[in-house]
This record gives C-alpha cells, sequence and structure tokens, in this order.
C-alpha cells in the first residue's frame, strides 16, 4: 500500500515553555494537529526538557494529537504515566526495554497507538518479530537526547536508514509510519520523505526557524514534503 | 542568634504550568521573591513534575530567587545543570549523596546557596559534620516526591523534628536555615515557626488553598507565622 | 537430522508448592521425566515463585531431569547456584547476559546441557555464532515471568518464530532442541510441534487444567503432539 | 511497661519445603502460632531460600502469624506483594530502603505489623524518628542472608545492641517488640531475653536442632526464655 | 581493496608492570609501534588490570601508537580519560553502550581512530549501520576481561567469524581493520590472518611466550603471518 | 592506653607508576615500611588509578606492609582481591558497604588487618557497634578518589573529626589506629597529629613535595610529628 501523506509534528521542545497555552493556540490555528512531546529522565540521556505534570495541564488545554517519545530507563513507569494522561501514541526505545512485547500491549490496550524508537546504529533486524506490532517506528537520525548539543548533526545513513526500513514495511505489506527525528531540516525534509517518511518531528531546523514566522516555515515544509513524494518510488512486495 | 522573619517559598508545582509567566508574574506582585522549584528525576521518586528546560526559560523572566530542591539520584549531574541557570539555592538529599562534601563545594563556588535535604525519618546524627557547611536544612515532612499522593500525610514528628534542628543550630552558634517542606498548612504554620521554621515551602495547603486568593492566603499565612514566631523559645547555647 | 519426539516439561509453578514431594511422585507415576524449573528474581521480572534452596530439596527426591530457566539479571551467580545442585539443563536469558559465551562454558563443563531462552521480540540473528553452542533455545511465547498476569497471551507470531528457528536449525545440520513456553495450550500444541517444537513447558493451560486428571490430560496432548508431528515438513538444508 | 513473655517464631527455612503442609502442621501442634518468613532477592545478599508464590500457598493452609523479613533491594514491590497475600507483619531492611516513612504507611495502612529490620553494625541512631512508628524492631546477630554460610558467627556485641535497645525503647515508654534473627542458640536465648529480645527467630540451632524433637527443643528453649525473663532488669525511665 | 600487512599489538597486559619504562623500550626496539592497552572496570568483568594514571604516565615515555580497548559500563566517562591522554585509537564495547554514534562521535573529534568491541557470541548485524563509521572492529574471541582465568579458551568459531567480517567489509568496499584479541596463539595466527585479521593482539601466547625471547617470538609471529596472508583470497565485491 | 608512634605511609599514587620498582626500592632504602595504595573502580570516583595486576607484581618484589584503601562499588570483589594477592591491612568505604560485618570477617579471617574508611561528612555514629571489630579508621580529609582535582582542599573540620575519634578510642579503652588522608601537608602534620592520627598518608604535599628529596621531606615530617606528639592530650575515659 502507498501512503501518500507527511505529517509535521512539532516537537513542544521548541515552544515557549512558560507560555505553553499560547503556544499550542498558535500552533493549532496553523492547522498542525499532532504535538511531539519528549520526555526524558536525565538517566538515558543527560537531559530532562519536560515534566509529566506539565503534559497532564497541556492535555487539559487542546485536542491536538500527543505523540510522546519516551527517552527513558523506567519505560513501565512512564508508558503508564502517559496512558494515565490520555496521549495518542506512544514510543519507547528497544535499547532500554526488556519487555517489550508487555510494553507494546500495555499501550495498545488503552487506546494508544504504539511506537518503537531506534538509536541511530540500532539495526532493523531488531523489528523482526516487532514490525507488524508497532503502529510506528521512530528513527533518531541524531542521538537521542542530545538535541541541544551543539556538535550533534544528522547521521550521513540517515536517508538509506529510512529506506530500508520502508522497503522491510513495503515488503511485507505492512502499514507502520516512520517517523524521524533529529536536525529534520529544510535541506533534508525532501530526501527523507523521498525515501520514505511518514513523520517528521519539526523542532529548530525547521518549523520553528528563526527570521520567519512558523506559518510561513510550514508552507517551505510541504513544498519540500511534496517533492519528496513525488520522487518517492514504489516498491513492490 | 536568634531570627525572627520567615521566608514564604510557593512552589512552582502549584502553579499554573501551562501559563507560567502569567503565575510567576502573579506571585511577584505579591511580593514573593522566593520561588521553590522541585526537580525530580523519576528514579528517586515516581514522579517528574517539571523539566529543566523549563526552569532555563523560567530564568529568563524573573529575578525571583530560585531555591531548588533536587529529589534526584545522580545529584552531580543535576546540580551542574541548576549551576548553569544560575539558581540561587540547591538543595540535594543526603540518603542519595555519596560525595556530600563535593556537591555542596560545587554549589558554593558557584555563588550559590547550599542546602541538604532530608527524608523524614533521616536522623539528624547525619549532620554532625555537615551543619556548619550548609546554608540551609531542608526537611521533608511528607516522603519527597509524594506530594501528589493523597494518602501521604505530614508525619507526627514534624514539630518535634524541627525543634530538635533549631536547637542543634543554636547551640552551635550557627546560621543554618531551617526549611519545612510538605503537607504545610494553615493548620500547621504557627507550630512549625514555633519550634524553628525559617522557609515555609507553600503549596495546594496554603498559598494555593482554593475558594480563597493567593493574596488572602498570604496573608492567613503571615499571621500565623507571627502567632508561631511570638511563641518561640529562644535556646541557651 | 530429523527428530521425530516431542518432550513434555510440567511447570513445577502449576505443582502444589506445599506439597512438591507428593506432587513429584505424581508426576513420576505419570512416566514424566523432565522438570521444569523457573527461577526468577523479583527484578528481571516482578515475580518470585521458587526458591533455590527449594530446588536443593526437591533435587534428593527425584531423578526427574530439572530443566531450569533462569529470568534472572545475575545470571553467573544463578548458574554457579542450579551447578551446585546438580541440575540437567540450564537456560538463561540473552537480554540480560553480557558474558555469554561464558556462560555456557561454565554449564557445560558442569556436565549439564546449556541453553539460552529469547524473549518473545528478540530477533534470531543473535544465535548467528551462538546456535552450535547451545542444546536448547528456550523460545518465550509470552513476557517472561509474567504468567500469572491474565492480560499476557501468547504473542501471534508464535509458531512463525518456532519455524524460522527450526529451519535455521535444520539448514545447518544442528541438533538444538526447541523449547517452547508461555500459554502452550491444548489448542496451539499441534501447531506448535508441527512447527518444530521439540519441549513444551506445560502448565495450568495443559497438563494441569482443571476439570481433568494429569493423565487424562497428558493423553490429550500426546494426541496433539503426534497431530503436529505428522504434519512436520521436512527442511532440506 | 514490662513486657513479660516471649514469642519463639519458627523460621519456615529450616523447615521441610518439599512438604510444608506437614511441617506447618507440626508447628501448630506444637502450639506454636508465628512463622518466620524469610524473602531474600539474591540481590541484597547472595541467596533466595524461598518464593512468593509458595507463601501465597502457605497462606491458604494455615492461621499462623507470618512474620516476614524482606532482605530485598526493591523492598516497594515485595511489601505490596506481602500485603497481596496477607501476612500479618513485614520488616524491611533500613539499608536498602529510600522512603522508609512510606514503607511504614504502606504496610500499616493495609492491617499489617510494620517492623524495620537492621544489620549487625548499623547504629541505633538511624532510630531516632522511626522507633515509634515501628510495631518491631529486627536486629541481625549475623549477616542477614547468610545464614547458610557456616563461617557466619554471632556478633559479639549481639547482647550489648539488644540491651541498648530495649533501654531506647523504655526509656521513650514504647511498646515497640525487639525481634534478634541469626545463630539464636540454646546457649545464647537466656542472654538474649535478659537484655531485651521479645521474638526471637528458631533456626537449626535451637528448635530444628537435630537429635531432639522439636517438642523437646521447643521445651528447653522456653527454660532459657525463663530465665532469662527473671535476670532482666527495670529500666527506670 | 586489499590488505596486505598485518599489526602486532603488543598487549602491556603481559609486560613488567613494574618496570613499564624498560618493557616499553625494548618492545621500542624491536620494531613495534602499537601497543595494546586494555581497561577494564572490576565492574563490565571481574578484573582490572591496570590503572588510567599508569597510561597516563606511560604517554610521556613514547611514541608508540596506544590503542586503548576499554571493556567498561561508563563508556563516556573512560572515552574522555582516553581522549585528555592523547591515545591514538579507542575502541569501546557495544554490548555496554547505550549512545554508539555519540561515543564514535567523541573519538574522532578528538583525532583519535575508533572502532567498536564485540562480544565473541555478538552478531554481525550489530554493525549494519556502524561499520562505515568504524576504523577498526575489534573481535573478541575470548570473553573480554577473563584472560587470566585459564578455562577460557578460544571459541571454535573464531577464524568463522573474522571471515565473515572481512568479507562483509570487502564487499561493501570499506577500510574498516580487523583486530582480533583472546589467545591469538602462534597456532592460530596464520589462520586468522588468512580469514582477515589485520591487527593481532600480542600477549603470553605469541610475543610473550616463555623460553624464548619477544625477539624470536616476534620472528615466529611474522612467519606465519605471511603464510597467512598467502593463503588469503580476495572477496569479490 | 596512650600510643606515641606515627606511621608515615607514602602513596604509591605519587610514585614513578612506570618504575614502580625503583620507586619502591628508594622507600624501603628510607626505612619506610608501609605502602599506601588506592584502589578506585572509576565509578565509586569518577578515578583508577591503580590496576590489581600492578599490586600483584609488586607484592612479589617487597617486604612493605600494603596498606590498601579501597574505593568502589563492589566491595567484596575487591577485598577477595586483595586477599589473594596477600597485603596486609584492607580498608573499605562505610558509604558503598551493605554487609560491613561480613567483610571486616572476611579480611581478619585472612590474617591482614581491617580498616573502615569514611568520607568527610559520614558522622562517627556510624561506628557505634563497629569501632572495636575494627583494626583501623581510615578518615578521609577530602573527597575520596578526588585527589588530582585541584579544587578539592582539605576539609575545615578535619583536625575536630580526628579529635572525636580520639576520645571516642580512648574512652572506649580501643587500641584502633586512626588514619588520616588527603592533603596532609606539612603545614597540618602537627595539627592532626596533636589531635590523636597515627597513621599519615604521605603524598604530593608532603613526603614527594617538589624542590625537596624524599629523604628530606621524611626529616620535616617527623619534626612536625613530634611537635604533634609533644601536644596531644591524654583523654580520661
Amino acid at each position: 500500500m502507498q501512503k501518500n501523506s507527511v505529517i509535521i509534528a512539532p516537537s513542544i521542545m521548541s515552544a515557549d515553555l512558560c507560555n505553553l497555552e499560547t503556544s499550542i493556540k498558535a500552533l493549532e490555528k496553523e492547522g498542525l494537529d499532532t504535538l511531539h512531546i519528549d520526555i526524558i529522565d536525565g538517566a538515558f540521556s543527560p537531559s530532562m526538557p519536560l515534566g509529566i505534570d506539565t503534559v497532564k495541564q497541556m492535555r487539559k488545554l487542546t485536542d491536538m494529537q500527543f505523540d510522546v517519545h519516551l527517552m527513558t530507563n523506567d519505560n513501565e513507569f512512564f508508558i503508564q504515566e502517559m496512558i494515565d494522561i490520555g496521549v495518542e501514541q506512544i514510543s519507547f526505545h528497544l535499547e532500554s526495554s526488556m519487555h517489550t512485547d508487555r510494553y507494546l500491549n500495555l499501550i495498545k490496550n488503552s487506546g494508544a497507538k504504539a511506537g518503537v524508537a531506534l538509536n541511530p546504529t540500532t539495526p532493523l533486524s531488531t523489528l523482526d518479530y516487532l514490525l507488524p506490532q508497532c503502529d510506528t517506528v521512530l528513527l533518531m537520525l541524531i542521538n537521542p537526547g542530545f538535541a541541544t548539543f551543539k556538535s550533534e548533526k544528522q547521521v550521513p545513513y540517515a536517508a538509506e536508514k529510512v529506506q530500508d526500513l520502508y522497503e522491510l514495511i513495503q515488503r511485507r505489506n505492512l502499514q507502520t509510519q516512520i517517523e524521524v527525528d533529529g536536525r529534520v531540516s529544510m535541506d533534508s525534509i525532501a530526501t527523507l520523505v523521498e525515501h520514505g517518511a511518514d513523520t517528521l518531528v519539526a523542532g529548530s531546523t525547521s518549523l520553528f526557524m528563526k527570521d520567519q514566522s512558523v506559518s510561513e516555515n510550514k508552507q517551505t515544509m510541504e513544498q519540500h514534503i511534496q517533492a519528496g513524494l513525488s520522487r518517492r518510488k514504489v516498491v513492490n512486495s
């Protein structure tokens, strides 16, 4: 099955954290309906951008789809917290998971969509039995939790890995979404979409680029997305 | 030395987390100049109210004194993050500290004030050599990080422990401040102050009590504080 | 090499833990000669069914083959304990193993058979260099250590994974046994055997099903096993 | 308040673990109404005598008081399991506890009695604020979890520590019970009781001594207890 | 690209640790220009041969290439220490790495060469996206950190794994070096080289064999290396 | 009992680590018979000066008393390694010890002397039951494992803590030695000795001070020691 649209998921980390209500309303006004939320515990990675209570209060303000990316060690605890808040999608890292099948079931039984996130160097063979159980696979294109470290650049094999996953999904006739995260910039969007990305996590190098408004940036992103989609090749399964 | 004033330190956890700028400005307008900030890592306790990036952005908005209470396992990491942000006071838990003397020095060398926080059942003998090195001792009166668990009540020995610490400080002729945190309510303020509390962490059972405005609650708190101060006994060293 | 028989390994967890001697004697009388023993440490998974000292005392009562499945973090410790007791087979989880080759050698040097256990979602590529070193591969068909959680169901890819492993073993001309564990029920036995299972861990959904005696359940199991074996296809290496 | 009786608490570890029902009935017949149960997780100490499921099944067989001693790292998990089973008393180790006050409340709110256990070298000053919250203090007289290591001997300061705790309790006018565990032998019983022990954990060096029946051993123990009680001094508070 | 020379990297662990300066000068005199240094933290494996400060002082004495093999849990810490010392190559274990891509970049940005080390049983599929980022892949042929355990033998699939990696590298047209470590003995050198080994870690079973001088052992090694190289087959990519 | 002599224990960390044999012989020639050896695992503190194998080789070269200070998390492992090497004294940190009594017995049963080491802020009440079991108490006067961090200064309460421990030992009529470690400098020796120090760990601020020879520094140290001893007051028990 060919997929033909791409979701722009603005990252809450790029918003004004002291005026979240205003920020969220502005995103809604742009017609954006997915909000990407990074939860990091300070131990999986040396960073802790946002708190759980903040997500809880945001939940009351908006009907946007909450797309949560857990970068945590105690996945079962954080999954349960996000389920209690009522988010729409939860992705957790395979590298810190012991009972992966269980976590996926916890999420799906709650009614939310379930994803697994992969570090840049994690091979796709880890998905051999997992792929059909996932609504989404989140491919990290920089080291997770290091977004604020300027030395971190998108890995050179980003497009190749997206393409490999895309072919895997097509060959197995699955509907799994490919989400890409990490320095997704105006320069790289068309290529990432061409190779199969379905959801783009949008931060300071795309939707929130300075000098332009969010509205203008969104338009530019959509042009790159269209360019990418038009170049996308069908994979024969 | 007799101390004669008490600080009300509103807890940011009780504020509107989606409109922090507005909340902070309102507190400033009330003449409150200390903001109590709880940083929990989800591992020391099963809670993670607020993120580091949120504190970073708040720092740009206000000159209020940031009084940070770390409930974390990797204290050196979180202390360094708070120093980088430029907060005015950092307290960390003795129970999760290996190199306590080092952490105190890191904080004091940065120009901030340094405190240690104690779980309810932790004895004061742990302070034998520490006390003169601390600007503050933060006595937890409920289990730290469980403030949102309704089953948690203030420990019955709260006033006794405050009094014991107060006498210890007086006897040793120190200036260490006593900060109390955990269900500090209208009912208990006078008693806690009487027994020696210098700073009251103020949350949903005092400053942010519903039905009354913050301004009204502050006035009530101040009356209880005065009542407490007037009953406080001098300790002969 | 074609394998033509299937072992029924009753799980001690389904026995009467307060009358183990009686339970074991009853199993012996049924002609069952393998006893499956789950050792869980409460940390690998939130469960701890049986103690080491219990296994030690059982050892004195019976000559049944003790087939131990470790669901533990400190594998070297538990392997050594089981070696000291004198069990016939030890399987440990790859997901909690750092020095896998060493653990296998420890077991084999003691004279016992060595197996590795895989979580449901763990890919078979992890066995690339391991397979020829293993007497057994234990495929978990539910999340290990969650057998008493009613929400846990056998994974939908159970038969597929058994088949994949079976073909791998046949193609490489190995004798490795395939052991399956997790909701192995009357409904699924024939299919699991057809796809290559050599040992069935038998619990409350097969050998110990209520309303029927162990003897009757064993007979039913054997019928399903025969049906499965008759449908098994030879893999051309 | 003077306490005048002493409880003999046979340790289930000394019983026949493959015939627990028979063992328990025999203890009941001797008029013993408390059963001491050691739960060790293999990580707190290198030992794991008994499983949780075994305790669960024992619960259905007897009305004896289950006096559980946790030697575990994840105390909250094991406390909750024991509460679910419905035991009468739970003691956990202070040395592996972060939120001690919380654990005590969890136990007490369930209707069970709550105790803290102390390693031999742990000072009593750790009890400064804890003592009035505890129904029992369990003093370990050997290293906890090493009972099967023959090199382990009762610490030379056993009686001194019991006496110190006894005086503390008397001086503060509390009812806290003193439980002693670790090589409590015929030789030491009178002395331990004299110095204040209220409950004796009885294992292979007392109640289960070979050559004598449990009944005979119990009689001997009772004589030593009486001797100890008669020598006990009243502490003036 | 065909590679035609093989490096002998003497392991510092086999040198006289109380006379390192003398030992290093002797190795230099033999024309050896690479020094293999094992750093083990006592937790990754139960061994800690050498300290960081020792490496720091060695650095001042010689221009030999320091080829560091980290067998550590906290890879980021040890990598940073080695960078500060100024070593020429750092390999760390994939099995204890969370942010692999980050560690490689830290090393390469410092000007050193970067390698990953694999336990014997770790599959090569873990290198799917990593291989082009690595200067070296270090294949452990015994369990890492257990070199002093006499029971440890080279794994039977040593040559096979070297060959598999060699073909992978040739097929992808990469220049990655293959380093082999663990019981690299006179008997096995020709075979390991034949199958693709580029660097041989040389210890007590080759360069430092007793009864012969280092000079004589080196000559024998070189003969085996030539024999191996002459048998090496070109892989058509 | 009054103690009248003080041991100078040169720290091996201050020696020439690439010429240990020469360094040790030079110390022997000065009549020094105790060698202080710091073993740090990189996890207890971010440092790892020396390896176990280095200690093993030093053991063969000298009859000096090896006085080992473990700054490690896995104390039982490192204690056993040091026992196997045959050192004369082992001190481990109380702050990372679970089974303190057991570790002391392991050491003493091996024939070595046993000590506990205390971080600067650790109170002496932790020694309540331990003190009579210890041959030595090692008081850290800087944070352990941070000796190479220039920001680390000797704690201002160094002399006070030494004095408190000295009085405790005198009052209880014990023979326990007081060892002090951390910036023990020419300036502070007399004071530390006056207040009760029995062993001085000597590093770069005393015995190994530059500009003077070890021999000259030793003489200066001995003068300060005499000055200190002459000022020491007897404690009436």
